[in-house]
């Protein structure tokens, strides 16, 4: 951190990113500002996290503070006391337009610059304790997998589906969801971010099933697509065509490839195959902390993936009316290709 | 909304806040941004919510609008084809200090004015529907209270007990809860955020359970704190302190009346009862699509409140390492006076 800032030609940095702060510090509360310099590190934030900040941030070396007044004056009053020349950096997407102006009126006359997300990249790649954090969340979700197909069945209701595996999540010691379950089955199958919902599966019917878990603060994220009943032959091709497509991108995924080139590589395949129009999300994104975080897998992405990297593969195929089929899998980018940490199947499971 | 923009002189509005384009709207998506101005109104989402946004916005008589590339120049065409003279007004605090730089260069040479967050003060004040979805998901959260009594055993463990009562929510109808669950026994009921944790209960504690239900996209949010086993004459003394001090805040709340006097009467109450140091935080907040909403009830607070606000009620008192004693109800301001929504008894409850 401390040489980003350097190459920046920061003397103190602002992290205002609460996944930031807590990778930087073990903290988990809900609100802190971290105040970050050569000579001293403070975790600012409020009197309900007096305990819990000192408990949680001692192990990295950070000082805790108790902030009672107005935070930026706070904030300001801490750089001041470093008593530094040159400028102070924020995350300049990560604070509000109006935040920005009155910490930057606060901090005067030291001057306040607009920075990128400089930890963010720090978090792209893992470390073998974050690592083994992912897996475990990601084993947590696939033994979701296999349990959803005992609970779908012609009348099982979406969000009641999605509520038995979640329980069995939190019974394999995940404390909850990593955002909001997606189970959409036949028509809603359509709409790539379909909640789940009141509807009824129905026999014949695709259900995209989009889950993930949080253990430890480490996110997990997959999506299974099954048929209830016999599928017909549209449905298996559509899945076919879908699989196809993740499998090539995924060969691609290597240290040193360009992000764009994975997204290319499926997206080209589908395009192929005639349903390009009906593919218009990113192919995957990186995963850790937050469940989307950098690199992004999409065709504008400027990110070059590099071991250590978890991200997640994700194609789909959309058809407005008739439904959908969106396979995703994650995968630990190795120097010499790549590790599935998820594994869906090869072809359509008929439930 | 049209009548906020003309006030501030502003004739087309960006709105960026999902909650509040929820409630202009009907939009339950996860990315979206409103575009509002006398003459049209346009939401405009991406690919993935083409079909749910068509569905859920027509009835509110707006229009849809997918975005295909970035985001920023999308806003500025369809701003552009408004051909109006006058500024562009975004709420200053929902856009990041990046994002509002983008929009603002994209606008070009219309201007682009930061305001506040016009559509939150419209929030406050409750509708009749609205209401009714609140007082459902208060009534649904008052029924897992009592619901957590066959829980709270010697033995049991925190995160267990949060998960039966959410399972009782969910069984009732919630979309889920409305923030993570709270519930800190013994020295952690000193942390006003004890989220839930590993932690058994033991006989003789108090058990602190701050929770919340989400319904049809409305909040409600509640804090009940219980002793298990015989309470101690300290325990029954810290509950009857917060008790009055809630009571002496209720009985203030009607029309007209200032938030800031609100929160003054409990902390009042506490300071004279030997403990405002213990009580560190605001006595209350707003509620409704968000679980935290204005009006503020803090010291500083420069809100009024009217009828047909919806506020909790929440003081607290922390002794580090003894323990903690909240408690919060959902009241609703009327002409004169109020209405209690959810009721938290009188006296510590032993269970």
């Amino acid at each position: 951190m401390l040489l980003a800032m350097r190459r920046r030609r920061i003397k103190v940095f602002v992290e205002t990113g609460l996944e930031n702060i807590r990778y930087l510090t073990g903290f988990t509360g809900s609100s802190a500002f971290l105040i970050m310099s050569e000579k001293k590190s403070t975790l600012l934030t409020d009197s309900r996290y007096t305990s819990q900040a000192r408990e949680e941030v001692k192990k990295h070396g950070f000082t805790v503070k108790i902030y009672k007044k107005e935070v930026f004056s706070a904030i300001a009053t801490e750089i001041k006391k470093l008593s530094f020349t040159g400028s102070v950096g924020v995350d300049g997407s990560a604070m509000s337009y109006v935040a920005f102006g009155k910490l930057k009126a606060a901090l005067k006359p030291i001057r306040l610059r607009a920075l990128p997300n400089i930890t963010g990249p720090l978090r792209m790649v893992k470390e073998g304790a974050e690592l083994e954090l992912i897996k475990k969340a990601a084993s947590i979700l696939e033994g979701g997998f296999r349990r959803a197909r005992r609970f779908l069945r012609p009348g099982a209701v979406e969000r009641v589906v999605a509520r038995k595996v979640e329980d069995y999540f939190v019974s394999r010691g995940a404390e909850g969801v990593s955002f909001e379950s997606i189970v959409a089955s036949g028509h809603r199958g359509a709409l790539p971010h379909g909640k789940a919902s009141e509807k009824e599966i129905q026999r014949g019917e695709l259900v995209v099933m989009d889950m993930g878990v949080s253990y430890k603060g480490y996110c997990s994220d997959g999506t299974r697509t099954f048929a209830v009943g016999k599928a017909t032959a549209l449905q298996k091709k559509i899945y076919r065509i879908v699989k196809e497509a993740q499998l090539s991108a995924i060969e691609k995924i290597s240290d040193g490839v360009s992000a764009s080139s994975v997204d290319s590589a499926a997206r080209t395949h589908i395009r192929k195959a005639g349903y390009g129009k009906y593919f218009g999300h990113g192919t995957g994104h990186g995963i850790g902390l937050a469940v989307h975080e950098g690199p992004g897998l999409g065709p504008k992405s400027t990110d070059v993936l590099t071991e250590g990297m978890v991200v997640t593969v994700e194609p789909g195929i959309y058809l407005p009316d008739w439904g959908g089929v969106r396979i995703e899998d994650m995968v630990l980018v190795k120097k010499e290709g790549c590790e599935l940490i998820t594994n869906s199947p090869e072809k359509l499971l008929c439930i």
